[in-house]
């Protein structure tokens, strides 16, 4: 193996000290552009690699950030971290991955800060205000994503958060049902423990209380797909009492309602049953799906993401939360009874 | 912010070398039962976090390997972040992403080398040996994951591979469709210059050979769903001469296939038009698919990897290739016609 060229030798050869050469290779450092296009020359001919460990005990940054995930059988998430990856790598960041496997993050955050990481972005798992707390104190920013934040015992809250305008979206499809006249409208949970999911379904409820309606019906998914096939032989179980319409907190799971609506119960969408999803995920365009659903609008919730893990890099910012609209999108799986 | 506590701080508490303090946070280090127990109870009792960056300054090991992929949306790839990264995470690792927007890894590998990651597995993207030559001589083990390694100038593998039995996947289809009754078989290819999809390929066509049949006809879906539906449109657009079985590279095209036949062309699957995909991704399991597919076995896959990479952590051993048995999935979408 050759010796290794370091940023002493660059120095020497761009006649630099060794701090430019090191301010070169960072992001925002200042250094004159002709300076800093001298020692990367110098530094290409010699086959210099700029150690970005090493400098991360400098400059502080290791210029990585930590993602912690629970599932990606959900087609929502594998497109969240492709996005967030590509956009963190435009800004020379890099996505260090924390599969949670019970969905509790809490044991995964130990290992996580470990890694001297600049930011933790949270998806799909809840956070103990705890460790929400020792993040904090350590000054290492944590975004959730697609859950909403929870006060700390201070009566603040440590943590920012992006999330759809959950509630709002659960209110267009609740609206869209009631004017297509559908009254026997059931809810399929998400997990009873997720935001995404409560707020979904507060909007429903909202929207159905303010047309003198009720919710029919409900069940528990879990987003999962062989759970919510469960739910769904529950639901329509009795012909006396079966919904017309069933709203699934995910696209995920309305799939699997879909599925077994059809192939298990030989009952017909929209013709029978009204079937409504949320997330919008590839598989909701199949034309064997056409499935109306609600847009979660990813590149702007990535984009924020994205905003306020830098705007808290600084160090002094507040945490705060960002909330994005969605849009109703209208496919095949709803009737107008109307 | 708290004063950070320092290793200098345990080793004082707990009346041991701060190297000794080092080893025991260093998975399969050597220190002893009690003396590791006698110091993470000191380390607990200050609050202390061992930094495993500074660390891998030390111990040359940063516990993260890098993982360069090109694109998620194909169900195949998200499954093996997965359980790669769970994989991982049991011996203490953690995957880096790395996500290749051009389906070339150079421009990626450069920024990846930054970070002194103790191995790259690449997934779905192509290598030049140039940079495999890189990597090699910086003592970092590359990993292929589902591409061949190709020979470099010196007439050696300078990377490791794991691959499924590509060519045998194949066989097994031509096989299937030739004793089903199939004479006029289509094969829709995925990249050109992938050997998953050359492999697959080659084992098709010697089953039709052995069988003293040819292919029928050949269109290129690129692992795209809008191509793959472009494709079949333009293999079906003569009655004449249409085919009476499409074998498409992977699942994500051959669901193309299905949604094109039966939506837009009016055929029925398996009577008219049978089908059949690769990867067993979980949509071929759902009824409305029902897909006849061929399973790649991506648990031995990751088992593999990780073996691979570990084994070369050591540094002397000669990169290997490992190919993982596939088998065929009989489920609904090819007919018998014999």
């Amino acid at each position: 193996m050759k010796a290794k060229v370091t940023a002493h030798d660059v120095a020497r050869l761009a006649n630099v000290s060794q701090s430019a050469v090191s301010r070169s290779f960072t992001a925002g450092a200042s250094v004159a552009p002709e300076t800093r296009e001298r020692i990367h020359a110098a530094a290409r001919s010699l086959g210099y690699r700029p150690n970005a460990i090493a400098r991360s005990l400098i400059t502080r940054r290791s210029h990585i950030i930590g993602l912690v995930m629970s599932y990606l059988e959900n087609q929502f998430y594998p497109l969240v971290i492709e996005r967030l990856s590509q956009a963190l790598q435009r800004e020379g960041y890099h996505v260090l991955l924390f599969i949670s496997e019970t969905g509790d993050a809490d044991a995964v955050l130990a290992d996580i800060l470990q890694y001297q990481v600049d930011g933790i972005v949270m998806a799909s798992t809840t956070l103990s205000s705890a460790l929400a707390q020792d993040c904090a104190e350590a000054g290492i920013p944590v975004v959730l994503f697609n859950r909403v934040a929870q006060m700390g015992a201070m009566g603040r809250f440590s943590t920012s958060s992006v999330t759809s305008r959950n509630r709002e979206g659960g209110a267009l499809v609740g609206e869209l049902l009631v004017r297509t006249g559908h009254r026997r409208i059931a809810w399929l949970a998400g997990l009873e423990n997720a935001s995404t999911s409560l707020d979904r379904e507060a909007g429903l409820t909202e929207a159905l209380q303010a047309a003198g309606l009720a919710l029919h019906a409900r069940a528990v998914g879990r987003y999962d797909f062989g759970q919510a096939r469960r739910a769904t032989l529950e639901l329509f179980s009795d012909p006396a009492t079966r919904p017309d319409a069933v709203f699934a907190a995910n696209d995920h799971m309305a799939i699997a309602v879909l599925e077994t609506l059809r192939r298990e119960l030989g009952l017909n969408v929209p013709q029978d049953v009204s079937v409504v999803g949320f997330d919008n995920v590839p598989q909701a365009a199949w034309p064997s799906f056409d499935l109306t659903t609600v847009q979660q609008d990813v590149d702007r919730m990535v984009d924020a993401t994205r905003t306020l893990l830098f705007e808290r890099l600084g160090g002094e910012v507040q945490p705060r939360s960002v909330a994005v609209p969605c849009v109703l999108v209208e496919r095949g799986t709803v009737a107008d009874r109307a």
